[in-house]
Parts: C-alpha cells; structure tokens; sequence
C-alpha cells in the first residue's frame, strides 16, 4: 500500500465524483484521456515514491547552511528535482504554444500533491517555479516568455515569489522596495524580500524572482504596486545565465518545519545595480497576482490536505499491526492483546484524519478542475458564475485544509502514541510541515476578510445563494436515500442557518463589527461545504453500492464512504450551527475588548 | 513583564478566587504565610528568568547525545538544576520528617510551573525526581527512605518514572520485565523500559529508577505488578553510590519537543545482575502508582499550562509592539499601520490563549489545592468527598489543558505569522513541547475511559451530581449580577445537559458503546468545568470592582477576567452541548466501523 497516494479514492473522486472525463473531451485536452493520466500519475507516484519519498526525513534534519556565502543542501534534493524535471512535471500545467504539456490544471494538482506527500519542502522548489512560471506565463512579454519560460518548464531555472518585507506580510500596501526605470526600459530594483521560499540555492542553473514593487512616484498602497521579474543571474539576449544581479542573501530563516526549503531574506541592490523586467502594465502587479491566487490558495490547501492524508495512511496502518490491551469487554488479562483498530477511539481517531484528508481532497480537485472549466468554458455567463463559484471557494480551499487537516495531523501522532512524537515516523514532521499552512498565502484571518468583505459582501451574497441551492439540490437527493436521510436533513439545516447567518452580516452596517465575526464564519461555511462534499461522495457510493457485479473490495471501499460521511455529519457538522449561531448573534467580545486588558 | 510568570493573576488566583490562606493555617503549613509564599516566588521566578530561561533554545537546538557510552547534555543543564537544588526546590513538597520544606502542594506546582514555561525540557529532570521520590517517601521502608530520600532531595540523585515497555504502553498489565528475588531479599531485574524521560545521564551522582515489575509466579494483568527502587549505581549501606548496576542505555528517542529531557530505552540487567528494592508489599505496584496518579496528572496538565500561558504572554507583547495594516475603515493606505492588537481577529486570538491559559492554571491549582486540603482533613466524610472531587477532575486537569492549551500555542504562533513559525521565538517550541502533554501519563483517550468507566460509572454519578451541585451553586450567584446573567444562565443550560447526557451513558448497558462515547464526553466536561471556572473569576472580579480603592491597573486585570468569562462563555462554551449531544445519542458510527474500511 502507498504511503503517498490511494489510487482508489483518486479514481472515485475523479472519474465518479467530479467526473473529469467530461473536461478531457475539449480539444485543449486532447492528450489526455482516462488511460493517459493513469499513465501520468504511475509515473509520479513512482518517481515521488522512490526519489523524493526516501530523503524526506534527511530533508528535514539537514537544514540549508549557508557555507562560503552559498547555500548548501543535501544532494538527494537537486538530484530529486531534477528526475521531476525530466519526466516533465515542471511543463505539466503550460499551453503547448509556451512548451508546456497543456495537461489540466486538476493533474499538475493530483500529481504535485503526490510529490508533496512524499516530501513536501523539496516539492516546494518545484511549486514555487510553477507559480512563478504562471505568472510570466500569462503577463510577460513575448520576448521575456520566450526567453525565459523553456528553462523554467525544463526545470533547470528555479523560480520564487517575492512579495513580504519585514515590514509588510499581511500588509502589501506596504512594501517599500522600489523600481526605478532605467532610459533602456529595464528598472533597478532596491529593497529587502522577507520569507523568500527557495531564494537562494546552487540547484538550478538560475532563479527567476517574481518581485512585488514600487515604481516612485505611483499611487500609495497596493494601487501603486507593480510586477518585476528580477533573475539571480542577468541573462544575455541569447538566453544564457551571466554575472550575478546583485541580490545578496541576507539570511535564512530557521522553521519549526518545512526544513528542506531554504527561506531567505533578501537584498535587492544593496551592494550594486540589481535590475528587472517590468511584466505587464505599471501599477498592476497585485491584480496579476490576484489573477493567480486561485491556483496558489488551491495549491497551499492541497498540500495541507496531503500532509493529512499521509498521516492518515500511516496511523491506519500502524493501527492494522500495533497490538495494544484488550476490549472493554474482555476481563481476562491473560487473552492476546488486540489490535489497536479494535479500540473505537481508536476509529474515531482514523475516521477524523478520513474525513479531513479525503473530504480536503475531494474539495481541493474540485476547485482545481473548475479552474480548467475556466479555461474552457465559453458562455460568458457560465463562465462569470463559475468564476464567483471558485471565488467563493477559494478561502475554504486554503484555509479548512489548513486549519482541520492540521488536526488530521495530531491525532495521527495520537494514534502511535509516543512513537508518533518521535522523528523515526514521518507524523510529527507532517504536522511540523503543516502549520505553516495557516500562515502563507494569506493567514487565516485574511482568508476570512476576503469571504466575508470581498466574495460574500462583494455581491450581496448573489453567489452564495447560488451556491446554497446547489448544496440543497445534493441533500434533496439523499433525502430520497433512507440510509442517508439523517445526514441530508442536518446539512439541510446548517444551509438555512448559513442563509440566516449571511443575512445577519449583511445587514449589519458596521464592517468592524461585521469583519470581527469573518473568521468564525469562514471556519463554519468550510464545514457545510466538506458536509456538502460528503453528503456527494456518499450519493456516489450509494449508487455504486446498488451494482450488482463489486468486487468485495469495492464494497469496503464504497461502504468506507457512508460511514466516513456519517461520521463528518456527526461529530463535525454540528460545530458549523455553533459557529454560526455566534456569527449571527454579531457577536462584539473581540472587536470590544480593550487592548489594555492584555498587558502593556 | 515577565515571560514566564503572572504574578498579578497569581496572587489573584490564589488568595482572591481559592483563598488559600485558609489551608495555610493548618499547622502542617506553618511556615508558609503570604509573605513566605511571595518570597519564595519570587525566588523561584528569579532563578527560572536568570538560569533557566536563557537556556531553553540551547536545549532544544542540542538534544542529548551518546558519546563514548555516556550521554551528552549542554553544560547549562546540568548547572541550571543545581540552582535548582541550591535554592531547596527539589525537597519543597515533602514532610519535615524526611527532610522536605513541607510546603504546599499548589506551591510546589506554581514554582515547577514557572520553570516549566522557562524550560520544561529542563525541568523535567526535576519533575521526574520528586515525583520518584514522592512515591518512595509514601511507600518506601524505613530502611530506603534514610538512605535514599536525602540525596533525592537535596538534588544531588535524580530519579525516574519506569512504567512503559517496547510492547506495553498503554496496557501496562502486559509489560513483561521480571524481578526475581534472592535470599537476601533483593530482587533480580530484567527486562526492557521504554520512554524512560531522564532515564540516563551524567549530571546527578545517581539515578533512581522506580521500575514496575512482575515477580514470577503472580497474577495476570496488572495485578502481578510489584514496584522496584532500582539504582542507576549500587548504593553502599552508608549511602554512597557504589558500582553500576547493569542497567544499559540502549537508546535515546529523537522527539518532536521536549528535546533538552533524554529519552531511553533501558535495558535492565541485559549483561549482568541488576538488583532492586521492593517497595511495598508484592503485587501492588498499579495501586501504588495510582496513588500517585493525581498529582502526576496535575503536574501534567499544569506543564501545559504553562506553555499556553508562555505563548500568550510572547504574542500579546508582539500585538501590541508589532505594526500592521489599518482598521477595515480606515481607507487612506498612507495613514500609519497600527499595531496589530488594534485588529479584531488578533484580539480573538489573544482571548482564546487567555480564557485557555488563565483558565487551566486555575483548574489545576484547585486541583493543587485539593491535595493540600487531602493531606489536612480530618472529617472522613468531607475527606471522601474532596477524593471523589479530585478523583473526577483529575482526567480534566490532565486533558483539558492538552488539548486547548496546545491550541492555545497554534494561536500564538499564528498572531507573529510567519515570525511564530520560525525558532527566533519560543512561540513554535511552546507548540511541539505541548504535543507530548496528551500522550504520556495516560493518553486523551485513557482519561476518557477513567471518568466515564471509574470516576462516573463507579459511583454511578454520585460525586458528580455533588459537583454539578456546587456548579450551579456559582451558576446561581452569577444569575443575581446582571452583566453576568447570560453567561450564568449559558453554564446552567450546559449543566442540565451533562445531567442528561450522564444519565443516558449510565443507562447504556454495553460497556462498549459508553466508552465508545468517552473521549468526546470528556471533552465537554472540561469545557463546563472550565466555563465553571470562569464564571466563579467573573463573579471575584465584580466584586473586586465595586471596590472604591481600585487602581486603573488593577481596574483593567479585573474588567479583564469579565471580558474572558465572556469569551470563553460565547465562544467556546457551546461547543459543549453539541458534544453533549452527540453522547448522548449513544453515537456508535465509529464503534460499529468495521476496520477493513481503513485499508489492509
């Protein structure tokens, strides 16, 4: 059995559930049939399984050092990435007419997953110049992708987001690095990068920096903040890396986990010219990186979500094998101990961490495969309510994973116990791993102001209404299944308390007061969305389950999906109404609580 | 501002809300009035900040290692614990008849608390030591307790706990370590212990392992368990410690947190005699044990405390100093940022870190103080009943605190954003550190199956009803002050859902479904004895503050526990009866989950 993927519930989730058979069918598609991304994922789990999976642990006690001003990291990295190179993975996302593979944005999100749950701070590299690739990809000029993209989707240049400065984290309005333009078009760039993920390294022949700027002279705040594509090393007209730009490394970062990824604080320009290409207009660069928000909050959620199923596969495993005391009925101290899967808190530990892992997963490929819906759809108002759909999904995608997967990840290290809290098991390092989650690519609180101000205010909750009527459809569905009737009518129930609850903010006119209430709410509308998603897996079991011709493991399998279901709907759903009844009570405790009250 | 100790809520705490001073006039205690209990803490603050403090990233960052047989700690480790013992520390909670300082046990539990928040890897050789000589001194002879307890005390000999084995943790009625005795009366050891926290090193003359063992022959299950004083070296009949006793170091265990305490795996008389003590008669080690249990669990609970309260203390110091965005009214993107304190979401996180940290240490110095009251009682009857009481919270006190003072620590660390992620702060050792809390001294589901199995099916809710009494007894004082009336009338509800849901439980003739329903039962125990807790500070703080003489300071400490009692009222409190209703409903999805679902 995989430690890094089941390739079971990936084939129900993406041919029964989401049904991405139907997207393979336009022509941007064309390569890619059932077969061929079967033929895919053997590869990457493969590749993942035996190149990144083994040095996962050797990662993460070998931190980068910075030995003669240059960055030194464990061979097995560069050595891992560069197999990822080679079968292609880096050109996996991109159109065909930059170089790309043109696959579907739901397969570069499956497989890098894989290769997260391997080993998710050597995956990073690869994540972060897919990203940075992406954006020049859609915004740069013709000379700057032809130039640059081919050694970027060939995997010999790395490539980074560089958007925080000690100063300005949540706060991008704030960022005070410059770009002065130069009379030949080119711009200096002076300034310090914070949190620089795979900043500096000797692993690739280059890094192409995605920089966040300010062109003097601009609007204040984020309307006056442009795009800059700032390389490590210049690059001649012909293509070739030539004498370094002038970005010294100040410093790396030392992290509870993701330890395998150097972190860096940068300095552009400090010691002489450090000079970048302006990409797109002046003043856009946080559209363009909205533009791409999607695909990296879906990407920061997945990986969240792998980390929990990796636990998952691990702590059931161990709990198969491990034998430990005896049922509650058994009084003689004499008979064999059993396994520890016999003890039902040991279940219920295993059906927390399934219903998070496959639930997130469930969640993170259907905003991935609405993300290739986009890219294909024509009617422009299917394509604009698809788009406020992936909007409205965007904060859940990020921020449940991050949060409950993170849970997944405690009770996996409860259920080895003592061994679950040492390193000769890879639990603690997930759950290491996955607190940074939370924290990048918008914090939690953040995630919860743009639902509450932007995606649900934004409207007057014109999409969400939508939304809540697909959701009812599905539980109207099983309420015509008596076995899931219980299941239907509580997520029945949540809806009209989200409904009300949404109202109540709504109407409220103080946006402090309303703003204060957001991550609470964010955290409850997560809930009836995974409700949502298992309430859809269990109708699909069921449906399956009335086949005559299942092989006994399928049975199990689709039987695993029920119970998992009724278990989310149990134990977890009602935590929303809670979380709702607070949010709808405009609730002020924290807005209102003095400051003094914690100490000065 | 200290970083590891509030005194302010100290005092309050302990002279306003468990008036203390009334145990303290029991002549037991008569060398400990207010003034001798501020001296003492003061001491005890000052060492910890001075000697302890400063260390704790060292240790961390230098785990133990095995040099040439030995084990190899931070020379600050070994001098911090002589401070330690310099100051008496180690002798604080024993009786003037064996040497001890006769203190308090609620004393000796906020001094190790306050090591324990400036170094708990540290202090854990401390803890393990007296909780060694705790049980000697209870159940040793005469004979050991001379020769023995004085080293222990004055700090020179360490000690350890020896209860878990390779294949015997949880279960320890299937450990298989053997003692056999001799003519003389000692007994051979032999066998393997696992998880032994200070079980070996070099900086105390000695250590005292005491070692549960089978004596061949006995009974099955845990009723063949007899405890052992086994020595680290041979102690000569004057009490020097003499040659090794066999006794070899067969590993250290490499852990998420906790990382300054060696962690071992103990050979036992593997290559030569290793000869031990019997303490007590044969046969009744657990028992022994379990009297121990209360204080351990306390010890436990009260550690984690500490850490939520360090987190707390690191992150409300970095709201109010750390500047960032503006309010969601302000719309000019040039006004200043403010700190981020001024943002809601943060204010949230910081009453989230409160109510759990000021909370639980609440919780456990009641405890605390229940075993001083324990240790002074005369009525039988009320001496019965303070053991019931205790015997009933000490699964919260041991659980409560793991479970939301570690979520306390995710919270700190997600106020400093990527900065809490890194080890520049203590913020993400506070973290890993807490997650050992709900695995060792009986796991978060162990404790459930001691309150709903022992302490509630064992009298069949008698001790409960008691105390749910005395809860509605604050419920009702709280109804008679208008600002508190919803929070009282909140506890009151909660309280006839416990009733209710106690009787269903108690009703439930499978033992297997009740238990299947334990864990999430004590769960929502805790919260209400939590809420409890803060309803009885809210009710001390009102009547603090219709005082005429307050201070603005102490005005703001007060208004302060009024706004936490609400927090944790609205916020968490409900939580409860979600929970409750689920135990309720005698839920048995994941006892009846057949384990194949999980995979083969």
């Amino acid at each position: 059995m995989s430690m890094i993927v089941d390739r079971r519930e990936l084939d129900f989730v993406l041919f029964e559930l989401l049904d991405v058979e139907s997207l393979l069918r336009h022509p941007r598609f064309h390569a890619y049939d059932r077969s061929a991304i079967q033929q895919m994922l053997d590869m990457a789990q493969k590749i993942a399984e035996q190149k990144f999976l083994p040095h996962a642990a050797e990662a993460d006690a070998n931190e980068p050092v910075i030995v003669d001003g240059k960055v030194k990291l464990p061979a097995a990295t560069g050595a891992a990435l560069r197999d990822y190179a080679e079968a292609g993975f880096f050109a996996l996302p991109f159109s065909e007419e930059v170089g790309g593979l043109q696959a579907p944005w739901f397969l570069h999100t499956v497989i890098t997953g894989m290769f997260s749950c391997a080993n998710a701070s050597v995956t990073n590299y690869a994540f972060l110049t897919i990203a940075a690739a992406n954006l020049l990809s859609a915004f740069g000029s013709n000379t700057l992708r032809q130039t640059l993209l081919p050694p970027m989707l060939e995997g010999r240049w790395f490539g980074t987001m560089c958007l925080s400065e000690p100063q300005a984290g949540s706060s991008l309005g704030d960022i005070t690095t410059t770009a002065t333009e130069r009379t030949d078009g080119l711009f200096r760039i002076k300034g310090t990068k914070m949190w620089i993920s795979g900043g500096d390294h000797e692993i690739s022949e280059n890094i192409v920096h995605m920089v966040l700027a300010k062109i003097p002279g601009g609007p204040a705040g984020t309307k006056g903040i442009s795009l800059f594509l700032v390389p490590k090393r210049r690059v001649g007209p012909d293509g070739t890396p030539g004498p370094l730009n002038n970005i010294a490394l100040a410093g790396l970062n030392h992290k509870m986990g993701q330890r395998g990824t150097t972190n860096c604080l940068l300095n552009f320009g400090e010691s002489g010219e450090c000079l970048g290409y302006l990409i797109g207009e002046p003043h856009r660069g946080i559209e363009y990186m909205f533009h791409m928000m999607n695909e990296a909050r879906i990407g920061v959620g997945h990986a969240s979500t792998m980390a929990a199923l990796g636990g998952y596969l691990h702590s059931a495993e161990y709990a198969r094998t491990r034998t430990q005391g005896r049922r509650p009925d058994q009084k003689n101290p004499a008979s064999p101990q059993v396994p520890i899967i016999e003890h039902a808190d040991i279940r219920r530990m295993l059906l927390a961490q399934k219903a998070a892992a496959e639930g997130a997963q469930a969640l993170c490929l259907y905003c991935a495969a609405l993300v290739d819906e986009l890219a294909i759809l024509d009617d422009p108002n299917e394509k604009q309510w698809k788009a406020s759909l992936l909007g409205l999904l965007t904060p859940v995608v990020k921020s449940w994973p991050s949060e409950h997967c993170l849970e997944a990840n405690k009770w996996a290290i409860q259920i080895l116990g003592g061994y679950g809290y040492t390193r000769d098991f890879p639990l603690e390092r997930f759950y290491r791993d996955n607190r940074l989650n939370h924290i990048h690519e918008g914090t939690f609180g953040i995630q919860g102001m743009d639902l509450v101000g932007r995606k649900v205010g934004g409207d007057r909750g014109e999409a969400l209404d939508r939304f809540v009527t697909m959701m009812r459809e599905t539980a109207t569905a099983a309420l015509g299944i008596e076995e899931l009737q219980p299941e239907a009518w509580r997520l029945d129930g949540c809806l009209d308390a989200l409904v009300e609850t949404t109202q109540a903010l709504l109407a409220c006119e103080d946006p402090l007061l309303r703003l204060a209430n957001a991550t609470v709410y964010l955290d409850a509308f997560g809930h009836i969305v995974l409700g949502w998603i298992w309430l859809r897996k269990a109708l699909a079991a069921t449906a399956a389950l009335a086949r005559s011709d299942l092989s006994e493991a399928d049975r199990t399998f689709y039987e695993g999906k029920l119970v998992t279901c009724r278990y989310f709907s149990r134990y977890e759903l009602p935590h929303s109404m809670t979380r709702l009844a607070l949010c709808k009570s405009l609730e002020a405790t924290c807005l209102d609580a003095p400051a003094r009250i914690f100490g000065e």
